[in-house]
């Protein structure tokens, strides 16, 4: 009886992201164009009055509830697939370089919920990572900047990953439309759109992770470095172009640049058959710009166009033959914390 | 009764061609890589004793004998649709030239026998030009040498097109695989095959001219230069490699390259849905690279393999879907004469 222990708790909304050009050029220092949109990711985070990690996670999608519990010697976990252990690493990762910098805070309860599946290309661990971050500094008593979260959050990730840029912890930490320039001082540019855009993303399973992917363009690089140099710097051009086109409201030529984007990618050898057939249904029902979105073989296919009625009949086509899709706007508010008491 | 009155007659071959790689790219000055085919345009030139000028065409695949009589003052055929008086001009503008180089000999009769229909994307208006020029060289007693014919038949395509690459005549004109360098003092560079190279060309009718596709091109470039630059100039280096891996006998490199030139054409817009569809085909097969060759939006798919029996597999998959492709092997004899006497 009585009432439960007070506990100090925090919720984090993260938004989830698509590239709108770029991706894998940008691995190479050329400029890509990323938004964060109105998906989110959403982690409870709360002080246990032990030393135990707890880890939930419902992802509605692809698999029931999956949890871990690790004590300071070890994890034991109710499901063991090599995803499940992918997955829960970024979050164990971001607990550990967390509490570095902002204190140890004991044991933790952490619950995550996705509509969306990891390994999307959607930033599903950029998302995590950045929100563990945000968590812990919250309840560490740190006020911390929205980019100082994506650049701690990053570290999570090439700690795990071995690299990443820096796109997509900026994108989901940040929200809006970022024009991302890994080489320059000011790696952020914000991108202020004159319209309203609304994306078609559909998603497959991945048939290979970024890590594959990346390898994979890493290797065509290294057999065929001055032609895929000069397809970097032509996507690169590419993302300055689309972030004007954005800015000028012109979703016309945005959509002409992506697909552009899409082919050249198809030149890298990215895009599977599975991937270019859900571009096609889309280019059937008359999208403007049609392109994967994240490393290919799987995961997101995005969609423009100036008429919104095109996006909702692709976007039936899509589920008619039978896959994932949805219609998404832009986020604007990166990050949010809401406090929890119970 | 008796025999008839002894006529100069002269016959001749002129090899098709594809383009390896490059097209597009060549008209912007970047290499590409052309090569004569074992299939044959023969064209029979006799002199008249009047002035009129007979022309007769025996196109067997897509319609029927044409012919066309010319007075000094104007020209009557029995068809007249436009791809028959665009067929002729490039026949009568060779006369026309020639009879200015070589000296006026008066009335002619032409007869020309193709199996594979004009606009394909084979190189026909060069081989018909350089054709041309070549027998009326031959008839008025003049020895010209095959690169000064390919310049002269080049003049032809320039006056009826507007505009035109040194590429398709000097290929039909050479015979063998070239690389060809627009803006160089030696234009072509002949390529020594380490192997046999056998190419599974299809065929599909254009929906549209060369014309058009390279103003689609044009167009673009206009619009998204630095883009569109960056896509060339990886066209160019694709030739160069291309040409490389050729001299050392390597198909799947060769392969390799040719994929990723169809997707920068895919990029540029020039690939139709039906050109996908068979360049589809052949991939599924097995084949190593597929790609458009010409300008694009119909005309010539080709595809080649380190394995014979792919290419077969890949020509009856073709043929069971109704696509009209055949098996060719370079040609490296280029123009070639046969006196005729009767």
């Amino acid at each position: 009886m009585g009432y439960p222990m007070a506990r100090r708790c925090v919720g984090i909304n993260v938004p989830l992201k698509v590239t709108i050009t770029g991706e894998h050029a940008v691995v190479y220092g050329y400029p890509a164009l990323v938004a964060a949109i109105d998906r989110k990711i959403t982690i409870k985070i709360c002080v246990r009055p032990d030393r135990e990690i707890r880890i939930t996670s419902r992802r509605a999608m692809i698999i029931g509830d999956i949890s871990l519990i690790c004590s300071e010697e070890s994890c034991r976990g109710d499901a063991s697939p090599d995803y499940v252990e992918r997955f829960f690493s970024y979050v164990l990762k971001a607990i550990e370089i967390s509490s570095k910098i902002f204190g140890d805070l004991g044991g933790l309860d952490i619950e995550i919920s996705s509509g969306i599946p990891a390994g999307s290309g959607l930033g599903t661990s950029a998302a995590i990572s950045a929100g563990v971050v945000a968590g812990y500094s919250y309840l560490a008593g740190r006020s911390v900047e929205r980019k100082d979260i994506a650049s701690i959050a990053r570290r999570v990730e090439i700690e795990v990953q071995g690299a990443a840029s820096p796109m997509d912890t900026g994108a989901v930490s940040l929200g809006g439309v970022l024009l991302v320039k890994p080489l320059e001082t000011e790696v952020f540019k914000r991108v202020e759109l004159k319209k309203a855009l609304e994306i078609l993303i559909a998603i497959t399973p991945k048939k290979r992770s970024t890590r594959e992917t990346v390898s994979m363009v890493r290797d065509l690089y290294n057999r065929r470095k001055t032609i895929v140099d000069h397809l970097m710097r032509a996507i690169g051009e590419i993302s300055e172009e689309a972030s004007k086109a954005l800015e000028e409201g012109d979703l016309k030529t945005l959509g002409e640049l992506m697909d552009i984007n899409h082919n050249i990618l198809r030149a890298l050898g990215v895009v599977d058959r599975e991937s270019e057939d859900i571009a096609e249904i889309m280019r059937t029902a008359g999208l403007e710009g049609v392109k994967i979105s994240g490393g290919g073989w799987g995961g997101a296919i995005i969609g423009i166009s100036r008429d919104r009625s095109r996006l909702e009949q692709a976007l039936n086509s899509l589920l008619e033959t039978g896959y994932t899709a949805f219609i998404s706007s832009i986020d604007f508010r990166g990050i949010e914390y809401e406090e929890i008491l119970k």
